[in-house]
């Protein structure tokens, strides 16, 4: 049986390879599969986001090496900054909810 | 709903705080705690490391501030490692499957 973490470390893998294998290179994602993947994955956040450039950004902001694809490594960035922003938010808001309980003592 | 991706950045937010609030710094593992995660979490590759000097090997690579202690940041860096690491092992063997499959047509 594998942990949490493994399966955690599995689920990232299956994301991305889902949605590279779609057309071209199959390990790497596409304009459009990239698209895809922000929109199957962080549905409500990209609806919220008016702003047409943004797939445009987040892929000039991942490329690094300017191939006009995402490779897994250049992805897994994206991932742990938005892991480590939502640890931030969860630290945050537990550090607040503790010093309320302090306060109503 | 959440989706896949969320889940998998939500659990190792879990898999994270679940050992950090033991002892200590709640938002920090200490050694003892890094270790239970590790055993915890890398049952099989830990019991098949007979270097006792292991866990202090880890300890000190991802301890990038030398507090002594492991934050969920430094914890990060350790998942993204594992993560390209097994990202690489699954395209070798997924590429190597494909040539097998391209030869014996």
């Amino acid at each position: 049986m594998i942990s949490n973490l493994e399966s955690s470390i599995e689920g990232i893998l299956k994301v991305f390879h889902n949605y590279s294998g779609k057309e071209g290179d199959k390990y790497k994602l596409s304009k459009a599969e990239l698209k895809n993947l922000l929109e199957g994955e962080f549905g409500e956040s990209m609806k919220s986001c008016k702003d047409p450039q943004v797939v445009e950004d987040i892929m000039n902001g991942l490329d690094e090496d300017k191939d006009g694809e995402i490779s897994f490594q250049e992805f897994v960035v994206l991932v742990f900054g938005l892991t480590v922003s939502c640890n931030e938010f969860f630290q945050d808001m537990d550090a607040q909810g503790s010093k309320k309980a302090e306060q109503s003592k």
